[in-house]
């Protein structure tokens, strides 16, 4: 089989090497594919080389077969379409004993802090397999996980149907929760500053706002009969949007704040204080996000095909990373059996 | 009767006046107490010029007893002992129409937006009126206002019995949170830089902090073993104590912004993201803050004495006024009788 290995210094080295047969409690998985994200481009970036072992398999969101069972595993049979929740925690520090396992204090995040799934085979855990229903395409499954993230943002949102939310950024995460969100009910509106973006976002069905063309603040207000939107998703990263969200949220809004930041940023909790809102942090998923985010995608409601820019070979890896880095894609999904096919 | 008035110019006068018949659906209340606040010295400041109406009797941490009875007013009897929860909404806006009165979007603060009770006689709406048990001391109860703010606050953490409560900040609202707090189960600690406010939060049988000395965050993650705080509220309205605000709170815990910011404050979005924190706005009270304040209050469990530095007489509010402003007082209460009486 091929891997794909992060070396340091922005390098993909490709290599050979032969499947390890599955532990006990473990199964194979031959993966079909593996998407690139946000994350995979830091550690490419060199940001994270003081928390991966190099040369490190990375790679976190996928799909594929299972190829073989260890001794111990049961419900599962070889062939079964799966995908991987990568997150291992160590069930004993206080967040993982108060029920908040996916935040674990001290947690393996699989394809990150362990290897990942950027190889042909790959041995896992049964524990961490979540099944996926055969009707669901192999290329659409490797966005599980981060249809997974938003699912777990709309769900920390409190979200109930019929209630107004605001995304802020219209980019792949932002269309995702976009798209969950009105799938729980909500009443979304998209603001992005990218024309393409904006259109592609339109092209959803959503509507879209240029907040260089209109006052955002004026046209929630009017937009929620004068009270505020409901929720605000904050996916721009940027810091004037996490100043200018809480200005958007209704008394007892709340704000998810999805985007990562690095900085500390300034917020407005004169506002907070005033009209009471909750600002929510929200990381990673639960099991019942990913299950949600396998049903979503089944259904159809995940646009797919719009968020998949296009396919590359394992061969290809280091091209694919290159591409995400300019802007070029928003997200390319790496076969990782062509190249060994080929 | 007396009334003390600020004029502007950080100047208060104290005039005579004939007291005005109630109104239909009013009370007229003869003003025993008066407790001066921050927002009061805020407003004497100059502050707030542009949002109150001059010459303004300003004033709501109130106590008295009922002295006559409007028309149609029903359930309360002249010498009544009473209260004012001095908010009024106007039960038509959106928050309104939610549920959330207490934040009304164009909120009537009785006492700053229209006249409040330094003054010896006062006419309010009935609806305002919260009843006293004639067991509770009428300079106690001009603390039901700034104790049910504490209760609000408390009730908006979240808090249950046995979670771990970090106050940041040991002054008087300090004070009444870890009091509130206490009553509510919580295990508190107060983070305070002051000495002499440590040895007063000592005294009330709490655990102290002087951040100067220990390492906060290796001390509130030794005391939860591991965990980090449930609750923490940030009661200091230091910038630097809502940017370390988030190290002290456990995987999921709760940061209740207490105090206030005018300036946009950097608060640490990663660590709110890595431990999915929610960060809460309180503000006011609602009904139910002020009837559980009046509890605390009659049962003791308030130490009001501790919190009233003095009483002073009306006549002499400029000199309270000065005293607080100089930090040489925690709370100086107004005997709007004594001045009349003298």
């Amino acid at each position: 089989m091929l891997t794909a290995n992060y070396v340091g210094d922005r390098t993909i080295d490709i290599r050979e090497a032969t499947p390890a047969p599955p532990a006990a409690g473990q199964v194979q998985i031959e993966v079909a594919y593996n998407g690139i994200c946000g994350t995979d481009l830091h550690i490419f970036h060199g940001s994270m080389d003081a928390r991966v072992s190099m040369p490190a398999i990375i790679g976190h969101e996928m799909s594929g077969r299972i190829a073989a069972l260890g001794d111990g595993v049961t419900g599962w049979s070889v062939g079964d379409p799966v995908t991987v929740m990568p997150l291992d925690w160590d069930g004993t520090c206080p967040a993982c004993l108060a029920g908040n396992q996916h935040v674990c204090q001290n947690l393996n995040f699989i394809g990150i802090d362990s290897p990942g799934a950027l190889q042909g085979s790959w041995n896992v855990d049964a524990s961490v397999l979540v099944a996926l229903p055969e009707t669901l395409r192999l290329d659409h499954a490797a966005l599980v996980e981060p249809v997974a993230v938003s699912v777990h943002d709309v769900r920390r949102s409190g979200l109930v149907p019929g209630e107004k939310v605001v995304v802020i950024g219209g980019g792949p995460i932002g269309v995702l929760i976009a798209t969950t969100a009105r799938e729980f009910g909500g009443d979304v509106v998209v603001i992005e500053l990218d024309p393409t973006r904006r259109q592609a976002v339109a092209d959803l069905g959503f509507q879209v706002l240029d907040p260089t063309a209109s006052d955002q603040v004026e046209w929630v207000t009017e937009w929620t009969h004068g009270a505020g939107a409901d929720v605000v998703f904050e996916v721009s990263g940027a810091a004037s949007a996490v100043l200018g969200a809480t200005d958007l949220a209704k008394v007892r809004g709340r704000l998810v704040v999805v985007a990562i930041h690095p900085q500390p940023r300034p917020i407005n909790l004169q506002r907070v204080f005033w009209r009471e809102l909750t600002i929510i942090g929200a990381r990673v998923y639960e099991r019942q996000d990913f299950e949600k985010a396998v049903e979503l995608l089944d259904a159809g409601v995940i646009p797919a095909d719009l968020l998949i820019t296009r396919i590359e070979p394992i061969t290809a890896t280091a091209d694919a990373f290159a591409a995400l880095e300019s802007g070029q894609a928003m997200k390319i999904l790496i076969d990782c059996q062509a190249g060994a096919r080929s």
